[in-house]
């Protein structure tokens, strides 16, 4: 487990509001010498508590529009099957560009975050690709409308 | 909108799989000369097609498990009030840390991740602070067994 006092925490703080603050601006917002950032920051590193730099797409290159759907897989006759089914859908899912995560959740859920420019190619989308899959027993589809907490999410997930 | 081309696009998937790439090293991966590296990463900047850069945190600083939760709130006799019951759910889910993302799906649903070290103690946090939310209608939780997309989203959206 890796440890890490006040002084790493703040540090992580900034370089996630900021990956491109260098080391002595980084000093002088925490008013400290800046061997004592750099060393932190190469210790940071090798522990693996920075796993890697990246950069945040811009507003005009996230979807406008996202939507959550919640996919229960049927459960066929031969119940060996179910995987199978889970596994098709999660591969399906995954290689459309616009849909941005997927995950399962027990054995016959898959849930999915997908982007469209606006609501109506939302829908759209959802209608033709994700409500046609075969095995599907329930869609529920919760369209986002507020992001409260986390919103650059989006902005982390997108594809170009 | 912002326009992108091919070398544009391959200059952000570069960037985003490691954001410390220098310039000469885009310039050797994608053969091009490192003055057009530049004037495209510069222009990328202006044009807002990145948002900022930022850090991913490493595996042993990100919850060990993970559910989302869609909460329904009830629908109050005075139907104003819905809109302050789901702000207020809203608002207490976000500030606490282990809840990694908020966001409202129409009128009265709030849907939610959140992290914990391992089944057991997210299934308490779960049972202790969220059902016992008031003005609840229905709960339901999806823990979050795989994820076969975007994997990368709790490294990115955990806290320190």
């Amino acid at each position: 487990m890796i440890q890490l006092d006040d002084l790493d925490r703040a540090i992580l703080r900034l370089l996630k509001e900021d990956a491109r603050l260098t080391i002595s601006e980084i000093a002088e917002k925490l008013d400290r010498p800046e061997s004592t950032i750099h060393f932190r920051i190469k210790k940071l590193l090798e522990k693996g508590a920075i796993d890697h730099y990246t950069i945040l797409l811009g507003e005009d290159l996230r979807p406008k529009k996202t939507a959550l759907v919640v996919l229960q897989a049927e459960t066929p006759i031969i119940e060996d099957f179910l995987e199978r089914y889970v596994n098709h859908i999660m591969r399906t899912l995954s290689m459309i560009s616009n849909v941005l995560w997927v995950a399962k959740s027990g054995k016959d859920t898959v849930i999915a975050l997908i982007g469209g420019e606006d609501d109506e190619s939302l829908t759209e989308f959802i209608e033709e690709n994700i409500r046609t899959l075969p095995t599907l027993k329930s869609v529920y589809v919760y369209k986002i409308d507020e992001i409260k907490k986390g919103e650059d999410l989006i902005g982390f997930l997108s594809n170009v």
